[in-house]
C-alpha cells in the first residue's frame, strides 16, 4: 500500500499558507450543511455590515434546513458575528465558489443555494426561498452583487454579427394568435419556485414537480382556461394546448403532470361528463383540491384499447358500478398521478348491465382515502424508477370488486337509468367507443405540440454552443467555432429546419381542431397520430444529435439536454405507440382511397380494395426529372410536386399490394400485417408532404421583407432534406435523374451556409427564456483562456 | 374540496374484512424499515419454525439496517415469537407480495430484500447478504421456496420451436480462443454483490459500483491479466480486452471504472512506465490499493490533444517537476476516478525544462492524502450529475503549482536528467507525441467491443419481450406476438445482424493489435478509431430501437434496456468524439492514399494530392448492374465487390475534391473542412466494407452445417441491409438498375422471414447470463391472462 508518507516525503515544499481567516473560509466552504447557504451568507454581508438580527434570521435559516452540528455551530458565530466582517479576500473566494457553481442567469437566491449542493435540495429551495421573499432579495439583486465584475456579461459572449433579420418577428410569427399564452408561461416561469434540480430520488423529483403545479394552479385563467365557461373558464382548448407547448421550454415532467390533471384528468371529465360533473369536479380540478390520473391503459392493451378487461357492473340493488380487475394483463398501467398523489381517476372499463356489455366507458373512481391511503378495494403499486420523467408518478391501479355511484359514469355519450337501462344516442358500440376517444383528441395534439418545443430547446442549447465552442484551428490564431464545421452543420440546421416546419404543421392542426365539426373529426384524429408520430421522433432525433453535438457536456445534466433527452424518449410510446399510430394513419387514408368505413378497418379495406379496378398512379414531369437549375430547386412548388407524387404513389402502391395478396387468399389482417414496412414508409410520405404544405402555406402568406425571406430558406432547407433524404425512391421511379440528386445535394449544403450567419437568430426566434435554457454552455464559453487565479493568489488556500 | 364523506358516503357496503392476523400481515408489508425483510422472515419460517435463537439473529439484521422504532419493534416481535407461525393464507400473501416485487431468476436472498424497497438498498443489500452467507442460503433455494408454485417455471414461457441449430455453437464461434475469459466474468457475476439497484443518488450510486469493482479486483488473476509478466500478471491485453467486452453484459459504469483503472490508469503505467513505475504502482493498482484517473482531457481540449495546456516544469534545484493550470480551458476535464475515489492520477501536461518545450508527456501525480482530502495544491471538482454512467464519479482537477519527484515522468519515451537534459529516442516531439498516444489504442478498442456487448443486451431483451408479449389479433383467437410484425422485425432483426457483423470486426482488431508491429500500428489506430464510432452509433442505434419495440416497459429502469440507452450515449463522444474519429479515419486513408506522411497531415494531404496527376475510379461490371437472381444477391462477393466500389470511389471522389479545392487557391485546414460530409460519408462506405469483409471471412473459415448457416443468414442480412440503406448511390452511379434495388428489398424482407424462427436462437448465442438480462420483460409475459387472486380472496384485505 502506498502510503502518504511515500506521496508527501517531500511535503515540506509545500509552505502552511493556511490563516486563521482561511479556516473559517475552508470550514464554511467543507460543511455540507452550511454549504447551501454560502450565498446567504454573502449577501448579507454584502455591503459590509450585518445587523445582529439578521445573523440571529440566518441561524434560525440553518436550523431549519436540519439540525446543526456543534462544529457547524461555530463556523457559523464566526462568521455572523457583527465584528467579523470578511476580508476582501474572503469575499472573492467566496463569489468565485459561488460563480463556479452558479451559470444560471439572475439565479434567485434560492436557486444559488440549490447549486451550492450538499444538502437536500428542497429543504433548502424552500427555505431560502422564503427567506429571500421576507428580504426582498430579487434574482437580479443577487445576480448584480455576485457578477457584477465577472468580465462580460453573461449572454453577450457570442462575437456574431446580428442576425438579417429580427427574431422578433419570426417569434411573432411563430407565435401567432397565442403570444399571450407563451408570455404568460414565460413570465410565470420567472418565479423562484421553477430551479431545476438534479441527482435526485424519484421521490423527490415526484414532489418538486408536485409544488411546480401547484404553482401554476395558482394562476387559475391560465390552468384552467380549458374548462367550460358554465365553471368559470373559457372553454379555450387551443390557448390550453399552447399553455401545454409552451411549459415544455421548463421541463417534460411538469408539462406531463400539467396534461395528466387538466388534459387528461379533467379533459375527460369536461368532454365526457354532463354539466353535474363539471359543477362537481371541475373547480377541485382546477385548483389542485382534487387531483386525479386517466386510467385508459392496461397492462396487456396498451394500444388494443378497445379490448381492455377491466369491468364495471351495474348492480341496481344499491345503484352502483362494480369496477374490478380480472387478471393482471387488466390492471391500469402507466398512471400518471396515481403512485402518489392522485385521489381520483377517470377509469375506462367494460360497461355490463342487465347482463349485457356495452363496450368501453369512463367512471369517476376515487382511488385514495383523505390520509392518503389507496381507497378501501383499491390497490396502487409505484411503476417505478424510469428512464427519465422521474418527477411523473406513474402507477398501475388495481380495483377489488370497488363500488361506486352511479352517477360516476361519464355519461355524455351513454345513460344507465336506475334500473339498469342502457341508453345512448349512438347504437354502434364501435362507432360509440371511437367517438367517445375521439373527444380526446386534444391529447395527443398537445403531446405533438410539446416535443416540437423539447426539439427548440435542446437545438437552442447546442447551437449557441457550437457558436462560443472552438476547437481545432482556423488560420487566425483562434480555433475555430465549431458551429463553422460543415459536419456540425449538418447535423444541426436541418433540425432547426424540421421544427420549424412540425410548428407550423401542429398550428395548423390546432386550427382545425379549434374548428372541428363532426364531419372532420376523422380526418384530425388521422393528422394528430401522424404528427404527434413525426413530431416525437423527429424530437428524439434533433434532442439526439443536440446531445452528440455538445460532447461530454451535453452528457451533464446541468447542460438541460441530457434531461430534455431522456425525457423525450417516451414520447414515441405514450398517447398511442408511433408505428402503431403510423399504420393507423396508413389505414384511414387507404380507407378513404377506398371509400370504406371505420367498421371492421381492414377488412372493409381489404375487400373495396380488392374490389377496385383501377389504381391510378400519377405520372411525373419528364421536364422536371432533369431541371437542375436552382431557382427551380428552391421552388417550394417543385418541392410539393414530388412530394406529392410520392406520397399518392406509394398509396396506391400499397393498395395494390393488398388486393394481390387479397386475391391470392391472404386474410386481410395478415396481408396488412405482411406490408407493414411499405405503409410504415408510406405514412412517412404522406406527413412529409403535408408538413411541407403547412410550411409553405405560412411563409407565402407573409409579407415580403427579412421576415418571409429568413423563413423561406428555413422552408427550403426542410423540404430539400426530406427529398434528398429519400432520393433512392425518385431515382428508383424515374423520377428523378442522378444531375439532380447531385444538385439538390449542393443546394443542401449552399443553404446551410446561408443559414449559418443568422443561426444564432433562428434559436433566439423560439424564444425560450433563460431561466428554462438554464445550460451553462448555452451562455458563455465558460472554459476561457485568461489566466486562472488560484486559491493560493489569494494568501488562502 | 371533496372530502372523504362525498367519496365514502356508501363505505357501509365494505365489510371490515381486517382481522388480526392481517394487521401483523399489512403492518410489516407497510413499515418501510421491515419490508426489505419480508424475503427474509419468510424464508426463516420456510419450515414452519423458528428457532428462537433465529428470531434474535433477525432482530438484529433489522438493527443494522437502522434504528427500529417502538412500532416497528412490536411487529417484528409479532413475527419472530416461535410460537406465532404463520397460517397458510398469510404464507400466500407474502409469498405473492415477494413475487410482484422479484422478478430475477433465482435471485440472492439480498436481491429479494433489495427488491422490497423502502429502505437504503446498499446497507439492505450488504446486510442481508451477510446473513445469507452465514447461514448458506442459495440464490437458487431461495428461488426455490418462493417461486416454487408459481405456475410455469420463469424463462420456459415462450412457446416457440427451438432454433434450427445449437445456440452453444454459435456463441462459441462469437468467443473463440476467449470463452475462458467471458465465462470466467459470468461466473464472476454470479456473486450476490452484483444486483441492481435503481432511483439511487449518484452518491449511493459511485459506492455501489467501487464494491463492485473491489469484488472483481478480489479475482486478481482476471483483473490484473493485463500486467507485465515482471510483477505477475500474464501481459495479457487481448484477455483484458474480452473482460472488458465481457463485463459489459452487467453495467457500464462498472465498465467504465474498470476500464479507468486497470486500463487508463494502470495501461498508461504499463505502456509509458519503466519498469521500477511498474514495479512501485501496479500491483496496488491491481488491487485497488491505489485507485487513480486517466488526466488526459482539459476543459479546451477535447479532441485537440496535443494542445493541451497544462504545464509540468522541471525544477533541477529540487529534482522535481511543477504541475500548473494556467487557465480555465487547461483544467482536467471528466477524470474517471477522480470526483470521490481516485489517490492519483497519470496527468498529461507540457513538459518543460531548461526553458524548452518538449510537447506533452504523462506523470504519476497524488491527487488526495490517505484521509481523503485533495492533495495540497489540487483541486478537486465533481462533473455533477450526468445522463448516465451515474456510478462513475467523473471530476475535475485543478494544479496549483503541484511539485512531484523526477521519477514521476513515465519516461519510456523520454527521458529528463537530474540537470534537466531532455533525452528522448525519438527525435520529433510530433511523432512522439502520437508514438505515446498509439500505445494507448487499447482503450479505444476496448470501448468499442463494450459498445457491442451493450447492444447485444439490449438486443436479446428486446427480442425476447417481443416473443411474449401479444397485441392485436391474429386469426387463432390469441393475439399476435408482436415479434411477428414486420415493422417489429425490420427494427430488430437488422440490428442483430450488425451487431454480429461488429462483433468480428472488433474480434479481427483485436487478432491483429495482439499481434501489431511498429509497422501497422498506423493502421490499428485508424481502424480502432473507425470501428469505435460505427460500434458505438449503432449501439446506440440498436438501444434506441430495442428501447420503442418494449414501448412503455422498456422506458422502466428495471427493464434494463432504459439504463443501457442512458449510458452508452456518451460512448459516441469518450475515447475520442466519433465525429472527429471518422474524419481522421479519411485523413488517414487519403494519407496512403497520397502516401503522404502523419506530419502535418492536413497539409501533406492536401500537397500530394493537388500533385497527384492521375485518379482512378473503379468501374461496375454491367452485367452486374442488372442481375437480381436470389443467390447473385445472397452472394459474399457480390456484397464484398459493391461495397469496395463504392468506399474507392468516394475516396478517389473526395481526393478529386480537395484537390480542386487547393488549386482553386484554398487553404488546405478549409478545404478539408468544407467537403466534411464527404469525408464523413466515406469513412462510413469504407468501414462498413471492411465490417462485412471480416463477417464474410469468419463465415467462410466455419465447416459447413447449420451453425454455418445460421451466421452466414446473419450475414446476409447485415450485408444487404447496408447495401440498400446507400442504394441511392448505387442508383445515383449507375451501378444498379432500379430492378436491381427492388429485388434488394424483396431479399431483406425474405431474410427476416428466415431468421424470425430462430431470432430466440441468435440472442441466446450472445450468452448474457440471466442476471445480466435481470428485465422481467425478458423472462415471462407477466402480463398474464389467468383470473386474478385479490387479496380480499385469501379473506385479508
Amino acid at each position: 500500500m502506498i502510503t502518504a508518507d511515500f506521496w508527501y516525503k517531500r511535503q515540506d515544499v509545500f509552505s502552511d499558507r493556511k490563516t486563521a481567516m482561511s479556516q473559517r473560509l475552508d470550514a464554511l466552504i467543507d460543511s455540507q450543511h452550511l454549504r447551501p447557504l454560502l450565498p446567504v451568507i454573502y449577501i448579507a454581508w454584502a455591503d459590509g455590515t450585518l445587523a445582529n438580527e439578521e445573523g440571529q434570521r440566518i441561524r434560525e435559516l440553518a436550523g431549519t434546513i436540519g439540525p446543526l452540528g456543534s462544529d457547524d455551530a461555530r463556523v457559523l458565530d464566526e462568521w455572523l458575528s457583527p465584528q467579523a466582517a470578511p476580508s476582501a479576500t474572503e469575499c472573492s473566494v467566496l463569489r468565485r465558489r459561488i460563480r463556479e457553481q452558479v451559470r444560471h442567469r439572475q439565479p434567485s437566491l434560492a436557486a444559488m443555494s440549490a447549486a451550492m449542493n450538499g444538502a437536500d435540495s428542497t429543504q433548502v429551495t424552500d427555505a431560502v426561498g422564503r427567506y429571500a421573499k421576507e428580504r426582498n432579495i430579487s434574482g437580479m439583486g443577487v445576480s448584480s452583487e455576485i457578477f457584477q465584475d465577472a468580465g462580460q456579461p453573461v449572454g453577450q459572449s457570442f462575437n456574431e454579427q446580428p442576425s438579417r433579420f429580427n427574431p422578433a418577428r419570426v417569434q411573432a410569427v411563430l407565435e401567432g394568435d397565442y403570444a399571450h399564452e407563451w408570455q404568460q408561461v414565460r413570465d410565470i416561469l420567472e418565479h423562484d419556485v421553477f430551479a431545476y434540480a438534479y441527482d435526485e430520488t424519484s421521490e423527490a423529483a415526484r414532489a418538486r414537480v408536485l409544488r411546480w403545479l401547484q404553482h401554476l394552479a395558482e394562476h387559475r385563467d391560465m390552468a384552467a382556461s380549458a374548462l367550460p365557461e358554465s365553471v368559470g373558464g373559457q372553454g379555450n382548448m387551443a390557448g390550453f394546448i399552447h399553455v401545454f407547448m409552451a411549459l415544455a421550454m421548463f421541463d417534460l415532467s411538469l408539462v406531463v403532470k400539467f396534461g395528466v390533471q387538466f388534459g387528461l384528468f379533467g379533459g375527460s371529465i369536461i368532454f365526457l361528463g354532463n354539466d353535474e360533473h363539471h359543477k362537481t369536479y371541475l373547480p377541485d380540478i382546477a385548483s389542485l383540491d382534487l387531483l386525479g390520473g386517466f386510467a385508459m391503459t392496461e397492462s396487456g392493451h396498451g394500444s388494443n384499447v378497445q379490448e381492455l378487461e377491466t369491468t364495471a357492473t351495474y348492480d341496481p340493488a344499491t345503484q352502483e358500478f362494480v369496477l374490478n380487475t380480472p387478471t393482471m394483463s387488466a390492471r391500469k398501467e402507466w398512471i400518471g398521478n396515481a403512485a402518489r398523489d392522485g385521489h381520483a381517476a377517470t377509469v375506462f372499463a367494460q360497461l355490463n348491465t342487465g347482463g349485457e356489455s356495452y363496450g368501453v366507458h369512463a367512471f369517476v373512481v376515487p382511488i385514495r382515502t383523505d390520509d392518503g391511503q389507496a381507497a378501501p378495494g383499491v390497490r396502487i403499486e409505484d411503476c417505478g424508477p424510469k428512464m427519465g420523467l422521474v418527477g411523473v408518478d406513474n402507477g398501475r391501479l388495481y380495483f377489488d370488486q370497488v363500488r361506486i355511484p352511479r352517477k360516476n359514469l361519464l355519461d355524455r355519450y351513454a345513460v344507465v337509468q336506475p334500473d339498469g337501462t342502457y341508453e345512448s344516442p349512438i347504437a354502434s358500440d364501435n362507432k360509440r367507443f371511437f367517438t367517445m376517444l375521439g373527444t380526446l383528441v386534444g391529447g395527443r395534439i398537445s403531446v405533438a405540440s410539446a416535443c416540437v418545443t423539447a426539439a427548440k430547446k435542446a437545438l437552442t442549447i447546442a447551437t449557441r454552443y457550437g457558436a462560443l465552442r472552438r476547437q481545432f484551428g482556423g488560420d487566425d490564431g483562434k480555433e475555430l467555432r465549431v458551429l463553422d464545421y460543415r459536419t456540425h452543420q449538418m447535423r444541426l440546421f436541418p433540425k432547426i429546419a424540421h421544427t420549424y416546419a412540425l410548428h407550423f404543421a401542429i398550428e395548423d392542426l390546432i386550427e382545425q381542431f379549434r374548428n372541428r365539426t363532426e364531419a372532420d373529426s376523422r380526418h384530425i384524429e388521422t393528422l394528430a397520430a401522424g404528427l404527434k408520430s413525426m413530431a416525437s421522433w423527429e424530437a428524439i432525433d434533433a434532442c439526439q444529435q443536440a446531445r452528440e453535438c455538445c460532447g461530454g457536456l451535453g452528457f451533464l445534466s446541468e447542460n438541460q439536454i441530457a434531461t430534455v433527452r431522456r425525457d423525450i424518449d417516451v414520447f414515441a410510446t405514450f398517447e398511442g405507440d408511433n408505428t402503431v399510430l403510423m399504420q393507423l394513419l396508413a389505414k384511414n387514408k387507404l380507407a378513404s382511397y377506398a371509400k370504406g368505413f371505420e367498421q371492421n378497418l381492414v377488412a372493409t379495406i381489404a375487400k373495396e380494395l380488392a374490389g377496385k379496378a383501377r389504381t391510378e398512379l400519377l405520372e411525373g414531369n419528364p421536364v422536371i426529372q432533369r431541371k437542375t437549375d436552382e431557382d427551380h430547386l428552391r421552388d417550394a412548388d417543385f418541392h410539393l410536386e414530388v412530394l406529392k407524387l410520392r406520397a399518392h404513389n406509394m398509396l396506391v402502391s400499397a393498395a395494390r399490394r393488398i388486393r394481390k395478396r387479397i386475391t391470392d387468399g391472404m386474410e386481410p389482417f395478415i396481408a396488412f400485417t405482411d406490408i407493414q414496412d411499405h405503409l410504415m414508409a408510406y405514412a412517412k410520405a404522406d406527413m412529409e408532404h403535408h408538413i411541407a404544405v403547412c410550411f409553405a402555406k405560412r411563409v407565402a402568406a407573409l409579407e415580403a421583407g427579412p421576415t418571409r425571406d429568413a423563413l423561406e430558406t428555413m422552408r427550403q432547407l426542410a423540404a430539400v432534406d426530406t427529398i434528398y433524404a429519400d432520393s433512392a425512391w425518385y431515382l428508383d421511379q424515374g423520377y428523378f435523374q442522378p444531375t439532380k440528386r447531385k444538385a439538390l445535394r449542393r443546394l443542401r449544403i449552399k443553404l446551410l451556409d446561408e443559414i449559418r450567419p443568422d443561426a444564432l437568430g433562428y434559436v433566439e426566434a423560439f424564444a425560450i427564456p433563460d431561466g428554462c435554457l438554464s445550460a451553462p454552455i448555452a451562455f458563455e464559453d465558460y472554459i476561457g483562456r485568461e489566466p486562472l487565479k488560484h486559491a493560493a493568489d489569494d494568501g488562502v488556500a
